[in-house]
């Protein structure tokens, strides 16, 4: 369990900011183990991610003497304590790839959050969930009766704390209320180099567009339509060898990859939007 | 110098067609170096590229017994002789890695063909050319004057002898009339991962969406903008702390690849189009 | 399920071979749906795979007349039915990230085959086989009863009519005896890029010397560690901010990669071994 | 021109190095353009680079305080004024697609360098040395020479104030006393993924042991061949269908890229050296 906090920062970009942030942290005896920040020139805007060791550490005095500080340098803040695990739940519709491998990674580490609930409009990942003692519930979807599926499905959510939502190839579009409801909390992963080939099928669209890579794109859902800021993507080169099939099979391993990285560095607080865009710490 | 020939076939697909291909070669004494074949399943098609050599083969002999052969089973082919090296010409504006490297390529021996004409609508590569024996054209494009500029470009293009157009970033958009002359015999390079980011600015087009990889992609020229068959393309991955100008550095490594390789493949008669696609013999 | 055959022929070049193949084949009537061919020149060998429609095809009657034009012909050939899937044992220690990811692209039928059996040295992966209703046999290894632990091994193997063998991040090193008993038929992953960092801890290795990429290495177990030929490799960049711990997590993304494009090629009759090398039908 | 400080610091890490450096910077009014640090944790080491405007700064004030500090946090540093364009030596001998890559990369402004000399064992560079002004020489290097050879070589080097060599695929093994004249002042590109195939013709060794990726390796000389700190790496996919000449050809593309971001970074100040590893800031 790694018992270190992380702040980040966003804040208008001026002189001093890392001496000021650096400087206290200093004053209170801060271990510092991970420092990394950013500037934007253009839009003229700082990024700050910090990581200290709590071991030994006011974190509350702390906090009651950066609050004023940050308050003056106009600053978007938070600061996370890492040994808490957040609550996560999967959305997932028939295809259990990505499920099958966030449930692994979680299981031996390489994920640090609670997985308390996966939530589907099929019943096919039943037994999966049941094998990582996950409560698994049932939600079908229709056209028809959409918000009711959706009040349930935030009820649920709310009864299991969840903080983290992540459509794991969940194939329904979630409404602009619900995505509302989670901003900057829900990651998905679409089966496409976005921007090209947005909505629905894409290896489709890309095989008849004869493209010689497809890719595939994790990012925060917003109510526009894949169009929200990207957190990472991948590609693998395809050939006219390669029927649609092919696409899926190949495909399947970069929407894993990207989707449970996008899922870690989440975890790891290493991420920060600003406009359609991500600040990714490494 | 390489003795041998290439015969490229696209027909609807049947049996026995690499039996009557492979037969007759045989029954001709060809020893064949290469052989490849792809079926596309969906559209009902075959290719195939063979190459053999012409030390003492007959190659008038098979032909005349090919054609009506090739007549019967419906087949769309041509014959190539490798020795021939095809007349190349470079358009080419203000940025000028891309021609630098294709000459450079050239002259190791990379790319088997001749270029006898770099034609520009800025002055800047002049001196290039000189260095490289090539002959230099300005011809100055303005909105109001372009169909005299193409007259000259296609004039010029005549004289020379020219088989194959490569626009190694030309930025200006050349006319359907043109473009109809030289049916797949114009290779461009775009500064995108094709189909996202068309048109004009695509790194900054790229930049301002957030994506984590850009890319470039090289395609036969169509009367529709940016959608002709591709043939190659490439990614580099990037991240926040690169602003425009670094996409526009690193996409120019991606730019002279994707460019490089495309005009190679073709002047080794290892592209076929169909639809909107390209099969690539490797 | 997948009604066709696959005929893979290794033999010394020679004129004729493809003509003389394909013309049996289409006088038998057969539908060909892949055909690739590939000369070592150097070596002065050919190789071939044909894959074709069983449907209403004799495959007795075209074997019969096959064997005497392959004899003539020097050739080392087999013809599998792809409707025949063979039966595999995977191998794990107590890294499971390889075996979970196998177990699931069989479920999906990604990969075609039978997984009667799984060999661990150590218990944790007992459950995970239960779950996919696979056998779980135990067997302990320990320095001084090797060869017993390996005879009961072979005992097992026998029982369940194992064709293939895949070292799931198996962490014993196989006796020459245990090896020579499956020739080209036991695969390993190992997790760097070969030839570099051969044998234990190869991403302390990979760490220590300051690669700016580590990679995974899958290959045919032969007599000499580590040196068998080489299947598939793949890499991901890191950097100076990666410890040992994430080089770890980076690496077992492409160990699953590689392993599970090695097991499914070979399942597929795609690889054809010749010196220390494969060819790789794609 | 970009009027800017980089400042480069390695040091035993302990706490308050940050907060020490951009307090110092911020009393001073340096406005940050870009800051980064790593600390390895294992080795207990700190690095550091800041970068900043020199518009209306104090560049020596800030030394003379800077200077004390540094010694007694046991710091090495240096501070690098980007305005100045250090001066660097290209080595070459018969293959030139790194010469030209490079030479238009300064042409370009891509390489913030001044390159008054090309030194090779060949006269094949003197045309295009020519046609960039650059003064050309051509030292034959002899077994029985060749301390003679690099006598001549270090007086052209010191005549013409060389601080940075890069040996484009320069083919003579430099002596160990002339390596340690430069020390991190020699980058050298070697055709392989290091550390395979160390030594002579590594595309001939990839291609018997079959490997599926080749690579390049771009690293500061040291007195061990081929092991000195890597500072770039990358790679392509080949296949069985590719022979040696094909390595070579795909090999030069690498080649080019790995070794032109190494000049790059290193002009740009963004490399640390400790023990064999570099630290690359982004």
């Amino acid at each position: 369990m790694r018992n270190t906090a992380v702040l980040l920062i966003d804040c208008p970009d001026r002189k001093g900011l890392v001496a000021a942030v650096s400087g206290l942290l200093y004053r209170h005896g801060a271990n510092i183990l991970h420092a990394d920040q950013h500037r934007d020139q253009e839009a003229g805007l700082f990024f700050m991610r910090v990581e200290w060791d709590l071991e030994a550490f006011g974190l509350d005095a702390f906090r009651a003497e950066f609050a004023p500080l940050a308050g003056e340098l106009c600053m978007r803040w938070r600061i996370e304590e890492m040994a808490r695990r957040p609550r996560v739940a999967l959305f997932v519709s028939q295809y259990l790839h990505c499920l099958v491998d966030l449930l692994h990674r979680r299981q031996i580490g390489e994920l640090n959050c609670e997985i308390p609930l996966i939530v589907s409009n099929h019943p096919d990942a039943g037994a999966l969930a049941r094998f990582h003692g996950v409560e698994f519930r049932l939600v079908p979807v229709t056209a028809a009766a959409r918000s009711e599926a959706e009040a349930e499905q935030v009820a649920l959510l709310g009864e299991h704390g969840i903080e983290l939502i992540v459509l794991a190839r969940y194939m329904q579009i979630l409404s602009p209320d619900f995505v509302r409801r989670y901003p900057r909390r829900i990651i998905n992963v679409h089966h496409s180099f976005l921007p090209a080939f947005v909505g629905a099928r894409p290896y489709h669209a890309a095989f008849q567009r004869g493209v010689k890579l497809i890719g595939a794109t994790s990012h925060y859902v917003t109510e526009e339509l894949d169009a929200g800021p990207i957190i990472e993507q991948d590609v693998v080169r395809i050939s006219h060898r390669d029927q649609v099939e092919d696409l899926i099979v190949k495909g399947r391993d970069l929407e894993r990859m990207v989707l449970s990285r996008a899922v870690m560095w989440h975890l790891e607080q290493r991420i920060l939007c600003y406009e359609k865009k991500t600040v990714i710490f490494d």
